[in-house]
């Protein structure tokens, strides 16, 4: 594994429903990785190549939680060993012949794999995206490849001002360019706050609020996790009013890097309003198609390319100017050289009562008066 | 030349009938090569281009015997000299000006080429691949290009045993994976004979021989010279007659490595039965195009796309299983390193009764009782 | 900057015409470089992209002689500096921000950029294009992307019988290959002149010429600076008639090398004869379409392509043989190494009366007899 990936660390390798009993395969962080579920439902990930003749496993065949190699006919179970050699006299197996087993854990609708030292997976590391599972709200989500190195997509999503640029009359205003933004530590995890309140609304916010056309409270809380494990706490609500009140959602952005120059971007919009309206979750990824596929992806992509004619993968290797508005890619960075440079993920513990607090001091006129609550 | 090819050694570089009196080329090991017939019909092989400014010759003229280049109009003779420089004023040729004449032998509508030392090229080390023009046949023939690197194709081609997983419906057979194997030195030529008695024949074999329906006993015997001429002795005959009374086909695998990532593979099937018929000629280019190209090339292609992930080019590159069923492709690939070392495919003395012994053996009851005559 | 580029020089970085209020962008010897005309019509040419997140420019705008860019909203000026940073409270610029401004020149119709050392940008150093401002010719202009090494395609310019083969029929004749070469440096100006009295024209001059059909004088007289400006002094007049007489042309063909393996070519072709005739000018655009587009590109890039097949980038990477007709290429590479050798391109003292000299000299029995008056 590159220096570029944190390896002992959790990674999104697909949403649920993209593993089924037939055999699926993704390139994360430079591995090829078999997907597929048993008889009783179970996700497992093994290495996708047969160790006999590199073989890709995927063009092969799932017979009764055994995978047949398409090429020699080897035999591997659940567990990546090998169990039947049909070209042993007694199909005994080639215990020589094992695939890598990668720990897999199935929570709130994402399969996350993990790619280092089996003994220190933990699933308590993965972060929460309950929202997804969230009965009361429904959610859209989908996957798309950014042909970028990973970084600079946080960078782009810790940074939320571009939106009134790249996302300018969707999700760009006058508001975000003036609010406050605030990045808050908590163990391993960082947030980066920007509110944003008391003006009109980004266009694509104010029509999802009924085309509301009056000054609103706007709020986009990031909260990401190493590698690269983002969830936006977004909305609008009318001035002064609570969020309750307002239109609330999750934004999932999540980043599993295929390789150093490209990114599986696994995105969701998980909303409380219009929930069993089809419209709106067709609105929703009319918005995400717009903006991620059709105005976040061209500008990273052309951001990667400059870079890469400039001599470079990642801005970092570059002469670079970083603005106050990057305070937020800059402490996600610097995270994970220090988990890289500890070679884990494993969080630290955190603050139980920060999330709320956050909330809470929005409102406040000084956020010196917030009072974070110990550990 | 690369460490990775063999230097002195013939090459197939065409089918007869591709090279004409117009002008062909090919890159065979790394070298563009530059193919033609002269006015007697005599082939002729020259570097493809102009020491000049090195113009591709194939774009030039072929006048009278002499290559015109497409850019400056330099004329070179058959022997590759400089026979005529248009710039001087009388047309003196440059002697300087020489392009690197290959030796070529047009044998078994094949046409050879000598990559190494002209000196060394003896035609009588050219394997033998004379049902191609045995009247009493009649062939099928062609060439695929494989983006692979050519090892890997010999490994397919002397490991037949992925007929039945590759080929499944097709040309596998349960018959196949059970068979024995035996794998024959004779000098520098290996034989890898699979013999598979008395079982259904693969379905394509028993369509072939009328929709046949009951057991049979199914040769594959697979010769291969260095660096990666092969020929199969295949076919089906119902359990216990002789060869004859069978369907006999010769199967041509002669693989050319363009580069390390790419080869050319000259196919043919050469067959005893229903020559006359444009239908069976039909039916086996079908088989072919279907097998080779439809089955083999993608598992061999995707095969070498995962050896290139995990950071190799060749499977030797990488740490793999090696099993009993790969003692032929080992077998070829240590003989080939051995030749590599002493520079040379000059072939070794051959046994000379060893073929038809190898036949005769194959239905003692013990393998151990064939006599193998002396050199 | 590469080693293959003269850094302290003139580049034609665009057609006047190709650069107005948008936002043009053009990769220069390795830099992406941003032109745009100001609200006065003036060029600019600026880095193309912003020192923040190295997001391309030209994707932003231009907005009242100031350039936003597309990503974060930073806005430079006309001369590079940031004015405006909207995510500082009072929009106060970021003074570390700042665009790379390189010197432009308008001239001839053509945009000259500096790439070096902005002290030492001297207009005086950009060659001679006078003639396409010249109000009693007309010119056809356009640019054509070849994928080669920009002194390849010096060669091909320097060396004009290629024309006899590579545009036989249509720009070739038997008397170019048969005219006499001078080549003459003048300072750091070289001039190749062929001289190719009495002989039918190349077919489409003869046709240019009201399809003539007699014996002509046919003069190719091409200009080179450094790296790679040329200019063509052309034409056909019957035999023993003055140039004023003929059919007389100035072809334009000036290499900037993107890298190593394209270069843009800016070519036109001014004309004397059927100025203000629409169906004259077309008969030239499809002439160089045909020509250019159509004969020397294609053979150029396979040229390339065999280099790189032997395991260069450039001719000088191999061994090649140079003939006497090469002696116009070996010049110019000659000083150009010189020059880049000594880092600039700043042209010598030149010869006021050499050009006049020179024609007048073409109908000297012997050549020797020219007198080139003293600089």
């Amino acid at each position: 594994m590159s220096k570029k990936y944190l390896n002992n660390s959790w990674y999104c390798g697909a949403w649920a429903t993209e593993v089924t009993t037939g055999l699926f395969h993704r390139v994360i962080a430079g591995q090829d990785i078999l997907f597929f579920r048993d008889k009783a439902g179970e996700p497992t990930a093994l290495s996708n190549f047969c160790p006999h003749r590199s073989a890709p496993l995927h063009l092969g065949k799932l017979l009764d939680d055994k995978i047949e190699c398409p090429y020699h006919g080897l035999q591997y179970g659940l567990d990546g060993k090998c169990v039947h050699n049909p070209h042993h006299p007694e199909g005994e197996p080639q215990k020589s012949a094992c695939l890598q087993q990668f720990p897999i854990v199935e929570q709130h609708d994402l399969l996350w794999i993990w790619m280092g030292d089996p003994d220190l997976a933990d699933s308590a590391a993965i972060p929460d995206f309950s929202c997804h599972t969230d009965k009361s709200m429904a959610k859209v989500f989908g996957v798309i490849e950014m042909k970028a190195y990973y970084e600079l997509i946080t960078d782009n999503l810790l940074d939320l001002t571009h939106a009134s640029y790249v996302h300018e009359g969707v999700l760009g205003s006058e508001g975000i360019i003036n609010g406050e933004q605030e990045v808050i530590s908590d163990g391993t995890t960082i947030y980066v706050n920007r509110w944003c309140p008391d003006h009109l609304a980004p266009p694509a916010w104010d029509k999802a609020f009924g085309d509301y056309g009056k000054p609103m409270d706007h709020w986009l809380y990031m909260r990401w996790d190493a590698p690269a494990h983002m969830l936006l706490d977004v909305g609008v609500t009318p001035t002064g009013k609570t969020r309750q009140e307002g239109l609330w959602v999750y934004g999932t952005d999540i980043l599993t890097p295929q390789d150093e120059t490209t990114t599986h971007y696994f995105w969701a919009i998980t909303y409380n309003k219009g929930i069993d309206n089809p419209e709106v979750a067709k609105m929703w990824e009319h918005t995400i198609d717009f903006a991620f596929g059709g105005q976040d992806k061209p500008m990273i992509e052309a951001q990667q390319k400059m870079i890469n004619l400039r001599g470079g993968v990642d801005i970092e290797d570059l002469e670079s100017i970083w603005l106050d508005t990057d305070s937020g890619p800059k402490r996600a960075r610097l995270m994970l050289k220090k988990l890289m440079a500890k070679k884990s993920a494993i969080p630290e513990p955190k603050n139980p009562g920060l999330r709320e607090c956050m909330e809470e001091s929005d409102k406040a006129k000084d956020k010196s008066e917030r009072i974070i609550p110990a550990v």
